[in-house]
This record gives structure tokens, sequence and C-alpha cells, in this order.
């Protein structure tokens, strides 16, 4: 990335994806390599006033070391200050700036991927308190590093790929537009809209019906898609983007139902293992059956507790995003989840119900994102009376 | 470095300078430039069976970031959970590792001194607490960096420079020993019975006298020079290096009694700003008055508190290390004070003074060495009666 568009993206993230405020203390996590990008946005958080830009590098050669080399009884071990910090952060409604992938996927290739699973560092537990709590205005953003490029573009030597996915990141940041902030601030307001309809017609289930799929997701009676702000909002009233790109209308499904089986249309990458070929059953809203290559990296992961197997998420991509255009698969959840619509296994957000139902969405110490909508992928709105109502036909949204 | 001599190196550190047990955390803090040294340290410490590596790479572009752009009254913040961290890491007794420079001497340049000397990240008042507490095994090492390559060689070119600084790295660090593990505990051994030896005189006072110097300095009843043992000792009972490389043999003096005027004979860095020509004067055991260039970056940091203008060490460097044969002044305080004799204003480690003195020793959130020995100053010991024991005389033991 070329100095002027990476201190667009620097400000775009400042601005847009975390909208710092004056006197928060901003909190970064990215490997080493993503420091370029970390010093400027640190120096657009302290230009907003930021009081304190506190970077945290995390090693993921150190991580594949650990897994190689540290006793087995040992890999589920966090030291008691990794989840404490992000609290005391939290509670005082600071800023998380994200820059992923922290584990680059592939690197950890050759390591078990049932050992691999069980070490989700640097994603921590505490995440999703903070998250439901709605403290800290956050966000998601990719930064390329050449392990990953490889991936993403197997036939080309490190230099020419590493070129092709800034390209694309460029592309799907929409960095090349004249005012990326703008550009985002009006697909943002789209995907509000586009919400906004669905919820007005408050479905009892989504069914999803394609090539090696059929499976039927209950939602609750206040399951709502989007937010009620154009990006998420914080109980300080602080907006803010918690992925960038973002291409996604989202909603937290019942726990207790899913039936059927899903085929998933892209591969994913579970904490540096890439799972390929998925295919999940469901039962009463519980994973059964977990099948694919590396499977195993996803069955430890999703193991980890009772709600590992059962839903904590439902999004609808359309075509319109920029990511499905790239016709690329990225192996990275941020970006391969807003190319295509999507279940998550695991912890659900609390910000897409009503209080009523706060107590019955998904609780987990994992989430897991995998994709599962394609052009081939017919998604239908069920309602309480069994009226099933178009919603996603070859990628266009019918409502 | 080479890929073998670098492999040495972190198998000295983790052997002999850290001394790392099994089941022990250890928490490493180095620039993110030091990254292959730290994984090599990670890999080491786990197949010394560690629980868990840590690595926190501070950085110090991050850190200029914040002393240009910050606003002035936030300087003095430190999140809590810094702190907390460390203090959690001794209550597990773990291990403490710091590749320095973290901040290259040099980097900070252009900042104002006495701002820059407000922010001492990332040093920790805590980091005191911990030491005096000897629960965790630590140690200090040198890692090589362009700033700092330039500083030291300034004629150089970088590459050339950075060859240079590595080269005097190597022969510090004894790497280029057929055993340095070997040959660091032979050296170790040799400043312990000097340290014996200095011990049974009971000196009441230690003089020094040369150019622009003639300072006494008090010492508590049971100050004693050296540890008990070829290195330092946790309350575990793991004996470590706390500096790597290390030439002297230190004490802890009384806070309240030094007199006369004192001459740095090297410049020294304070956090990134370059301190030369320093010449302090105590009254009384303060320091009155501190002049020199870019003292001010010395002066704003030791009137943090009341102990920051008092003495918390006192060491003596003979003319066996390697350090000073380099014929080089490195700008860091973990070469340099090995270098020559020193004081250091500031807080006192309590492990050098026996129960009954402990509450007589030094506190304050600071601690600045400052080099004050050369083959033309002479050190004299002073007994309770008055007789005058030379001590060191032309860079020589006489005891």
């Amino acid at each position: 990335m070329d100095p002027q568009t990476l201190s667009r993206y620097a400000k775009l993230i400042v601005e847009v994806g975390a909208n710092v405020q004056p006197s928060q203390i901003v909190w970064i996590v990215a490997e080493p390599r993503a420091a370029p990008l970390v010093r400027l946005v640190a120096a657009e958080a302290y230009e907003r006033g930021a009081k304190f830009v506190d970077p945290w590098y995390f090693d993921p050669f150190v991580k594949r070391i650990r897994l190689e080399r540290a006793p087995e009884d040992t890999i589920d071990f966090v030291p008691s200050w990794f989840g404490r910090r992000l609290l005391a952060l939290g509670e005082g409604h600071g800023v998380r700036i994200s820059i992923t992938p922290q584990v680059p996927p592939g690197l950890l290739g050759g390591i078990d991927p049932a050992i691999a699973g069980r070490d989700q560092l640097p994603a921590m537990k505490e995440n999703f308190d903070v998250i439901n709590a709605r403290t800290t205005n956050w966000t998601v953003v990719p930064w390329a590093v050449p392990e990953w490029a490889r991936l993403v573009h197997p036939g080309l030597d490190d230099e020419t790929a590493m070129a092709k996915l800034w390209e694309q990141l460029v592309y799907t940041l929409r960095l090349d537009e004249p005012n990326p902030a703008a550009a985002w601030r009006e697909r943002l307001g789209q995907l509000h809209e586009a919400g906004t309809r669905l919820s007005e017609r408050n479905f009892d289930a989504v069914r999803f019906q394609g090539p090696g799929t059929d499976l039927t997701v209950g939602l609750l009676p206040t399951s709502r898609f989007g937010s009620d702000t154009p990006g998420m909002q914080t109980v300080d009233g602080v907006i803010h983007a918690p992925n960038l790109p973002t291409e996604e209308v989202t909603t937290t499904p019942d726990p207790m139902r899913a039936d059927g089986v899903v085929t998933a249309t892209k591969p994913l990458d579970v904490a540096g293992s890439v799972v390929r070929d998925l295919q999940v059953t469901f039962e009463d809203g519980r994973a059964v059956d977990v099948q694919g290559e590396n499977a195993d990296a996803l069955r430890s992961r999703i193991a980890k507790d009772e709600g590992g197997s059962r839903l904590g998420e439902l999004a609808l991509v359309d075509r319109e995003g920029r990511i499905e255009k790239t016709g690329t698969i990225f192996f990275n959840t941020l970006l391969d989840e807003n190319a295509a619509s999507h279940l998550a296994l695991g912890n659900a957000y609390a910000t897409h119900v009503g209080d009523a139902d706060r107590d019955r969405i998904n609780k987990s110490a994992v989430h897991v994102d995998f994709m599962i909508g394609s052009d081939d992928v017919t998604v239908t709105g069920i309602t309480k009376d069994g009226t099933e109502v178009p919603v996603l036909v070859g990628g266009s949204w019918q409502l």
C-alpha cells in the first residue's frame, strides 16, 4: 500500500471504523508486521484527542512455537492479565481496534488442528462480555502479510501475490474512492435500510436452500436485523463500524431451533488451520455432525462448551458488496463472511435482540463464522403463520 | 548476528540470564524488531518447560508519536493494566526478560526532554516492587537496531554501523567463547568474590576522586557489595544474572549521606534523550544542582518524587570487563554502566542491605544510572574510624 493510501486507511479506521472520541484509551491488536499501520492509526487517534494508545503486537510465530513445544496440558492456559486488561478497557469505555489476521491463515500448517483449536489467542472469552456490554467502540480491519497472500494467490511469487492482495484490500475497503469515509457512510446506510425492512416482517425463521443445503433456523420473537443505526452504537451513543469492510445484515437466532443440513460455500480458517468442504448437520439447534477437511480444528473449538455447538449469528449478504466481486476466497473471516450469507457457531451478540430475549441468546467462549451463501442459495423468511417470503434470490433482495 | 550465534544467545539468556524453570510464565519486553530473538528465546523457554511465553513488543515509534501529539496533561498517564500485569507476574513467580533498548537512544531526538522525561514507559514504578520482592528471576540483555548503531558509530553507513555494533555485542556478551554459559559462570564467580572482600571491610563511606569529581557517599551499616551468590537469587532459590553483560559489583548507599561534586565520565541516555557533560552536586544526600547538555531530561525525571534526587545504587567496575575494552560509548545504560563505576539516582535495591536497614534505603518511582568511573578516578573506602583504604586505583582492585 502506498504511503498516501495507507494514511487514508488509518484515517478511515479512526474516524469511521472505531470513531475514536477525545480522552479515550485506544487498544490496538495487531501482528508485529502491521506496525506501519498501527503507527499511523496511533497518530490519527492522538490527533482526535485520544488519552493513550496501547498497541498489543501479538506474535503468531511465538504462538506456533508454543503449539509445537509447550506441554500439551498447558495449551488452554491464558495468563490472568489478558482478560483483565480487556475488561479494564471496557470499564473505562475505551476503543478496540483489531488488525487481522493476527494469526495468518496457513501459518499453523502441520500443527494438529485439535491442539491448535484449543489455543484461541489472541481471541479471549472476555471479548464477548465487552462487546455485549457495548462499552467500547470497536472495529476489525485487514492487513496483508506474505503467508496470507500466498494462500489467497497460490500461483504467484510472494511480491506479486502481496501486490494483488493489497489491490483487492484497497478495492474492498473502498480506499480507491475519492472520499472513503463518505462511501462507507453511504453503504452503511444501505445495509441499515435493508435490515429495517427485514425486521419489519417479524420472521419466525429463515430457511436456506441450495446445493447440499436445506436448513431452517429459528429466530427469537425480538430478533432484529442490523442495528438501530448505520453501524453499531455504544452505551455512550458513539456509532462505529465493527467491520471494515462490511457488507452484512446480521441478526441473532434462537439457539434451540435449527434443523437440517448446511454446506459451507467457502473454506474457513480456524486459528490458522484451513477447513474445507465443511458440512454441518443440526438437530434441535445443535450441531450434531461436523464433516470436512481439518474438521477436527472446528470440532475441538466448538467442543469448548455447550454453546459452541449452537448458533449465535445469522447474517445475510447481498450481491452489491465488493468482496464477492473480487471472485476470491480470502481464507479470512472478516472478508469471506462479508462475501456471502453466513452463520456462526457459539456466542451471540445481544445487540440484535430486545431485552425480553436477552437471556435466551446463545452463550459460549467461542464464535466461529462459516459461509453458507451463494447465488445458488435461496433465502426465505417464514412468518409465525407459516407464510414463506422470498428474501434473497440469486443474491438479490426480494423485499 | 548469524543464526548460530543468535541461537547461542537465546540459550544463554534462558539458561544463565533468566534461568527459566519448569511451569514458569515468561514475560519478554522487547522492541518489535527484536522479534527474531524473542522467538528463539520463546522456543528455548518452552524447551525448558515454561508454561506460557508472553512477549510484550513495546513500539518506541508509537511512544514518539504520543510525545509529539498527545495533550501534554496526559503524558504521565499509564493504563491500570500495565502495572497490574507486572504485579500478577510477580505474584505467580514468573520470569522477566527485557531486551533493550526498547526506546533506542536518539529516537526521541527533537522532543522536549522535560516532556520525554515524564513518560517512562515501558519502565513502570511496579518494576521496583517486583525486583525487591525477589519473586521473579529476570535478566536484561541487548539487541542492536539501526538508530542505536548510528549513534554509537556515527561515521559509518547503517549496515557497517550495525555490523560493528553486533560484533561488539557478541564480544561483550562472550558469545565468541566456546561455551558462553561457562564463561559467564566464571566471570560471575569473580565478581562475587570481589564483592565478598569489599563487604568484609564494613566501609562507612566510599569516596570518588578524579577530574571534576570529589564525592563521598555514605553507606548503611548493613550495606554489602554484590550478592550472596554469583548472580541474584529469588525467594525460591533460583539464581539468575540480572544483566548480561554484567561487570559490576554493586551496593545500596545511605540516601541521606552524599556530599560533593561528581562529573559523569560517559554520556547517558534518558528515555531517548542523550545527556552529555553531566555534573551533579550533592548536599546531605540530595542532588541540589544538575548541569549538562539535555540536563532537563534528567531533572524532570528525578523531580518525579523526593527519592528521585537521592542515591539508590553505588557500583564499582574493574578493568577486567569487556565493555571498557571496546573503547566505545554505547549510550545504553546496560552496557555503559558495566564499563565504569556508577551511581544511580532514585530507587534502591533492597537486596544489598540487611533487614535492619531495609526501611532506610531510597524509595522512588525512578532509577537513573550515570557513569562516574574511569582509570583517572580513584575509589577509596572509609571505615567508621576514618581509616582510608584504597579500593580501585587505575581501574584495578587494591584489595
